[in-house]
């Protein structure tokens, strides 16, 4: 930005002198692109990109500029990890799940049904060999995996009938994608994917009979209450999603030290930020649908949650037999989650049902 | 701090014809001095108040370097905010409530008695006017506060006897600071006031018949266990303590604009790490305290619980008549609280009691 102003003073050969050519600086900014799998500026999820992206630019001074590109505005949705991993965009926010065609095992990174909740996902992360994992399993992808954001634990979803016991779910056609999807599938639903922009028509139409997407705040911007009366909790199916910043590798090593540290702690701030958000709005949004919509609150019967658990066991078990590094991954997710869930028992949720 | 040095060289002349003068760059480093309220490395908040000053060098590119002095190098523990506000040191890191004797309103800052839960918190900080508050309260003191870390749901505490019921609190000699110290009291207890380096030998004389400190990790490492047999969860007085960065206002509006940006979104990163690490790592500690010393685990009962919760509603009203901006702030947090705990109670403690 300004690189020309300053060369045009007399200094720039004494700041050449200093060492300071071969580092991007205020003088000779960078500019990334990030691609994401959100519509510009969605709730959370598409002003997370925004807080990623902001939060780098000013803790760089500028020197390092990223433009956020909702999906669709450069590449589709389900193309982000591709266009990071070529290096047609720099960065990436999406989820891992979205890419498990290309390896099973990078939904360990995203959520797994009755899995660990956000605190828990971030333990394991940080603390627990997960980033490890995670940077591996991206490695032959040219991408630098960045754990930035968590939607904490998530809605069930949205059902046109009342879900009483397993017999209701019986040929439910409901948009469920992933692990969950497979779960349904075992209790007798079929689950469908659609992309969130199809959600509330399908539903509408009767394409589908249900349907889960987030939670309060990203439901209701999306108006799915106009097509569906009941809405159940708990998320049994993402009890804590974390979102992912995607960096291609190349454009990361090439970065000066100091610009790395800021891209790895502004990914760290925005998780942070963005589970204070969906704190924070989810119960206004709730409110809003309960009183205002008339939405039925309902929590899904205890069978039903049984059956759904038992079957999630199994199939994340079979998810791991698909081969040698999904099996290390479920290792170590399942030997850390056992180990927390312990201490999570006696802490946090011996707490909440007690306060 | 190197103004002097810097003055010295030939460059400075230069450098200030650009206008860099009043900005600190790679070859005018700045020192800085960060003095705390734990024993240096101590874990989890010793470590997190380093983890805070090492991103800040990283990030910073060296450009704003942060000495951590632990409790008792430079200052006393119990000085650290005083030292901060006169400059004395240009950084801290402790927790609000070990000032209220300037403010009672501080300790809405840090935790409360059956309050918010470390993700509520960050919820309030953030999201819902909290951290504007916090700026308000510090202001007078020319102290800019920042959210630095959280323990989470701490443990209820260390016991020489079994706790069955309210007769066993009566005449309760338990060290716990605080509003929590003034709850056990109305409940017929004796609170006491001390440091962390005195609990041991105070336990081990029968100075005290209890205490709480933190959680398994940091209990473990003061070696608790060997004065009382019983350890009580859960931790109703601290569920979820916010410790705080405290940055000199002068020295924080003399830096410049990246470098402002680089100590906040530091402080968030901190705030995430040090959940992480006490997520991680206390169940391994209660695992160690249970199975290889023996310690017996136990649930306050129903009926103590019950009584604490009720005089910890009436002990917080009090503090909130003690000045209008004290009220302020009460009202605040008690709304957001009040809005939240719905949100909470679907989703987080609903996945926790079905999963």
């Amino acid at each position: 930005m300004q690189r020309r102003e300053f060369l045009g003073t007399g200094a720039a050969v004494a700041a050449a002198g200093l060492g300071l050519a071969g580092r991007a600086s205020a003088d000779e900014p960078l500019h990334w692109k990030m691609v994401t799998t959100w519509p510009k500026n969605f709730p959370g999820l598409g002003t997370g990109a925004e807080f990623l992206a902001q939060a780098i630019g000013e803790m760089s001074g500028g020197r390092l500029q990223v433009q956020v590109y909702g999906a669709g505005e450069l590449v589709p949705a389900f193309e982000v990890f591709d266009a990071v991993s070529q290096g047609a965009a720099q960065m990436g926010h999406g989820a891992a799940y979205y890419w498990k065609g290309k390896n099973p095992a990078f939904q360990f990174f995203s959520t797994m049904p009755f899995g660990m909740t956000a605190n828990e996902m971030n333990g394991w992360l940080y603390k627990g060999g997960g980033m490890e994992l995670w940077e591996e399993a991206y490695a032959p992808f040219d991408v630098v995996p960045l754990a930035a954001g968590n939607t904490m634990v998530q809605m069930g979803g949205w059902f046109k009938r009342e879900i009483r016991g397993l017999e209701d779910l019986q040929g439910l056609r409901m948009r469920i994608p992933g692990l969950g999807g497979e779960v349904l599938r075992r209790v007798g639903g079929t689950p469908v994917n659609l992309s969130g922009k199809e959600l509330l028509v399908s539903l509408q139409t009767g394409a589908i009979d249900a349907t889960e997407w987030v939670g309060p705040w990203n439901d209701l911007a999306f108006g799915l209450h106009r097509a569906a009366k009941y809405y159940y909790y708990p998320g049994w199916h993402e009890p804590g999603t974390t979102l992912e910043g995607l960096v291609h590798r190349p454009a990361f090593e090439a970065l000066p030290k100091d610009l790395q540290a800021i891209v790895q702690n502004a990914a760290r701030a925005t998780n942070q930020d963005m589970m204070a958000d969906f704190t924070a709005h989810n119960n206004d949004a709730l409110k809003a649908l309960v009183e205002k919509y008339e939405v039925e609150l309902r929590q899904f019967p205890p069978e039903v949650l049984s059956a759904l658990r038992e079957h999630a066991e199994a199939v994340i078990a079979e998810v791991a037999e698909t081969g040698e590094f999904t099996r290390r991954v479920y290792d170590s997710y399942q030997s850390f989650y056992a180990r927390v869930r312990d201490w999570t028992a006696i802490s946090e949720q011996a707490y909440l049902d007690t306060r």
